[in-house]
């Protein structure tokens, strides 16, 4: 591609509109466009880099005896009403009616759609198992679109659904999809990690994420320093740690502690650890009061708790409920002698700790030595909190738990019968009895894992694409393109590089080196022939990797063979 | 692929709600779903065509210089209202709010984007010239949805707009389009016209259609059967025929009619040719009536009307207003002595004859020997009827008029300055003045192309596909799969098919060989290669062309040979 004849909108300045990295860089290098909040034209240099995607996640779908077809954008209401999920899914889902007062969404996802087609198409065991997997662009109408693709309303996702005669078939299903999974963010040159992850409300079965490693990612993952284990925070463990105080418990006793409110107050205040002072935290479990007691250094996991509980709606009581249920001001709140009635759930952490402090239930009080065995009656013992990083690993025996950032661009679900039940997907097992359909459902956010990558590949001149995922290979940058020589031999190179498959971009603008190799960072490309009147008259050429920041200036051949055996390399699976 | 791993949900039965053969034989085919009213799944060998009709409209358009890139399906309302359409596009604009009440549409097409995108981006003339393009989901809120994918609601369809300095640069770029459609649809395999076609409200300027033939068309167009000469109906014109009576003027004879309206019936009483007979329309222009006369035996083309008078609306006049502008019930309605002051258009056919019919202002009353010279107030001669078979062509000497059925699949259109101007798209010429960009819109309908091929492409079994875009080039059948040979000659078949790049599919499903050909026809694979155990004996196989129906029974190094033979032809560019 000729630069001159491309088109490439770079921009100097930071876009003001624009948080995170990834955004800021796909704007300034001609990239994408907003439309609208959350919806965004994709300029071709962006398109390239977002159909890489496509392409890998192609070829590892049909490699894994996936199936793709394509579904529409707009789907009618009644089979999201059939799913329950009209009512449930919120504002997220964009309504509409037709010309014909007829309702219809867009579709942010496309259960509905695939388990209605293949209700209709699946009769027999011997259909199954069946993978259908479509690239298409999707919408959600979130409340704060924000960071550019990482967050938009319109969007590109890949998203496939299995469909299996039993339980052990959607396994197999689901460690196929898994596997995939691994070889194309593999593929797409990302450091990343597969984590356990917590199935929300739908329940029962299980899942994974795919979270791509970046300072400036949303969610925070956990994995082990020996072994394979890896869980988002949400679902993240930790082994139980031994006893950690084997002391008799001492005499209760009530101290006064003005003003000292925060865990760190206290055992400022008291001159104990932190980890002697047991938080007390009041929450409404759907409509319940519940008490959960935590060691000071610890933070609660809610999802745990709400899924220990099996509640719909977790959320920290209001200070009128904190009252109502320890009779203190919060801040004073503690487990010993609660006034009414409320379950106590402690957690794991605090199994053999002793002698601890925990608030009075009155205002400017906290009473030390408590001990749980002796002085409240807890309702159990439960993994509830977030784990931290040094943490034991829950699955081998040596390791320790580490913390990353990390950005979530897939996530593989073991659906099992939920949507084939709703919708009545049935089939006729080998003795001709009716049975449901065991489902899975596997998506990547395309336009996301373009933009995740930016934010683990950058730096303060801009994108560093990885070579599978870049809009381009390699740029050809003539220096004073007007010099006859100069132009000749770097048409010469373009030339030699297109046939050889490479994908080139060369830069053919009347403008200064400087303005050029700008732009080349910008937007990332690879690797960087530079075409000069100087090195041209030794037959050598400038070539720069972009990542490692390395030049050589080499014989023109060796460059060309150099960079078609680099770029092969980061393309052989 | 092997057919017992895929999904092709073939049908027997005819589809009941399906009218068309397109629409029947892509459902029974297994090829599309449908959802909802114009509205369908894609199923895998749907897809598989329609991509293959989109990577050859991206070479194309990448060959032609336009540049690709991708648009939101998801509209902002204030670009509609900045460009007048909002108000103006009707029905089939389907609108909606977002979850913050702001307007939105599905997007129809998409010159206010990419209009908007440009005026943004654009500042010089040295940015141009630019086509930007998008294989892309479309949105039409269509009153009547029918004909599976020829008219759909929504629907994939690749548009290129062009931005040029002027209308020379404009003009340029349209035959660049012009150029890339005619190689897109004969590489597709299609046999088609390249036809002028009206510019309708949008004026001005001018556009192409292009038209698959097939009897099942739904647009009437018009070729010269010896020169390049071709156009739709409503814009086809031909050369004014030399007078065909040079007779004297007669006297003017009423005579007795009664109940004589048509024009068969009128020549049949009076013993004259339908062709000296001139009909009388009345018709409504706006908000005035206006008289136009035919030939007996032609039609009138309202949009040569349209396009003479200058109106936005035209029909046909009520009972009511013929009767005000010649005191005549209908079908007695005539020129001479019109009551009233009215404008008379005569069709040109009508300059040199003498002496004709036409109905005489009263009931059961016609005149006979009337001269439009003599008898007539005519406005003017113009061109106003359809053309027919046999009229001689308007461009060349020697070539007659011939008339085929279409589909229209793609349009390339001269927008000038329509919206650039509503949206202020402007740049700096070379001296540094602002200047408005001229525009070209050209679409080519994704979907539509495959099932006109099918429209053009069938027999009695089912489709019969063009190797180019058909899903599969080649089927391999195993008869009796069961038998070790058989099934092992089958598959080094399609092994070494798949080596060579060939796109097959091996039939290894356990079924009798009727129902296997009986699919394979059905799906229209071009080629097929029957592997049995009877031929096998003396290494042969049998080859089947799906179109001619040829049979051969031949070695299978040579069925291989010729398979790829014959692929790499009807590939080659």
């Amino acid at each position: 591609m000729r630069y001159s004849q491309y088109f490439i909108p770079t921009v100097k300045e930071t876009p003001s509109d624009a948080e995170v990295i990834s955004h800021k860089l796909m704007l300034r290098a001609g990239m994408i466009r907003k439309l609208a909040a959350g919806i965004y034209n994709y300029l071709p240099l962006g398109l390239r880099s977002i159909r890489k995607v496509e392409q890998i996640v192609r070829e590892e779908m049909n490699r894994a005896g996936a199936i793709e077809m394509l579904m529409p954008a707009v789907q009618p209401a009644e089979l999201w009403k059939e799913s329950g999920r009209w009512e449930f899914y919120g504002k997220e889902l964009l309504r509409f009616k037709d010309r014909k007062d007829a309702e219809f969404c867009m579709g942010p996802t496309h259960e509905e759609v695939i388990t209605d087609l293949v209700r209709k198409e699946i009769r027999s065991y011997r259909q199954m198992p069946l993978n259908l997997y479509q690239i298409q662009g999707k919408f959600r109408d979130e409340i704060r679109p924000r960071f550019g693709l990482m967050r938009g309303r319109e969007f590109i996702m890949k998203d496939a659904y299995s469909f299996d005669v039993n339980e052990a078939g959607a396994d197999v299903s689901y460690q196929k999809m898994y596997q995939a999974y691994r070889r194309i963010f593999e593929r797409c040159g990302l450091r990343f990690r597969a984590v356990e992850a917590d199935t929300g409300t739908i329940g029962g079965n299980y899942s994974h994420e795919f979270m791509v490693l970046a300072d400036s990612g949303e969610d925070a993952i956990v994995s082990c320093s020996a072994c394979e284990y890896a869980a988002n925070m949400e679902k993240a463990q930790t082994r139980l740690a031994a006893s950690a105080d084997h002391a008799d418990p001492r005499p209760l006793e009530k101290v006064v502690t003005p003003g000292q409110k925060s865990v760190e107050e206290i055992a400022n205040f008291l001159s104990v650890a932190t980890t002697q002072v047991v938080k007390t935290l009041v929450l409404m479990a759907d409509t319940e009061p519940v008490v959960a007691l935590l060691r000071g250094d610890y933070d609660l996991n809610e999802i745990k708790l709400k899924n220990h509980l099996g509640c719909t709606e977790l959320e920290m009581a209001t200070d009128e409920v904190v009252f109502k249920v320890t009779g203190a001001p919060t801040g004073y709140a503690g487990p010993v002698n609660l006034p009414g009635k409320v379950k106590v759930v402690a957690d794991l952490s605090l199994k053999g700790m002793h002698n601890f402090v925990v608030g009075a239930n009155e205002k400017d009080a906290h009473l030390k030595n408590v001990n749980l065995e002796r002085d409240v009656k807890v309702e159990g013992f439960v993994d509830i909190r977030n784990v931290i990083a040094g943490d034991p690993c829950p699955r081998c025996d040596s390791g320790k738990l580490e913390i990353w950032r990390g950005i979530e661009v897939g996530h593989v679900f073991k659906l099992g019968t939920k949507y084939s039940k709703a919708l009545n997907a049935s089939f006729l097992d080998a003795d001709g009895k009716e049975q449901i359909i065991f489902m899975g459902c596997y998506g990547i956010g395309i336009g996301r894992t373009v933009a995740a990558c930016i934010e683990q590949n950058h730096d303060e001149n801009g994108i560093i694409f990885p070579i599978p995922i870049a809009p381009f290979q390699v740029i050809v940058s003539a220096l004073s393109a007007k010099e006859d020589e100069v132009k000749e031999a770097a048409e010469k190179i373009y030339q030699d590089l297109l046939q050889a498959g490479i994908e080139v971009l060369i830069d053919d603008r009347d403008e200064r080196p400087g303005f050029k190799f700008k732009d080349a960072d910008l937007i990332g490309i690879p690797l960087r022939i530079v075409v000069g009147a100087k090195n041209l008259v030794d037959g050598k050429v400038e070539l720069k990797d972009r990542k490692t920041g390395e030049v050589e200036i080499i014989p023109i051949a060796e460059a060309l063979e150099k960079v078609k055996a680099t770029v092969k390399a980061a393309l052989t699976v």
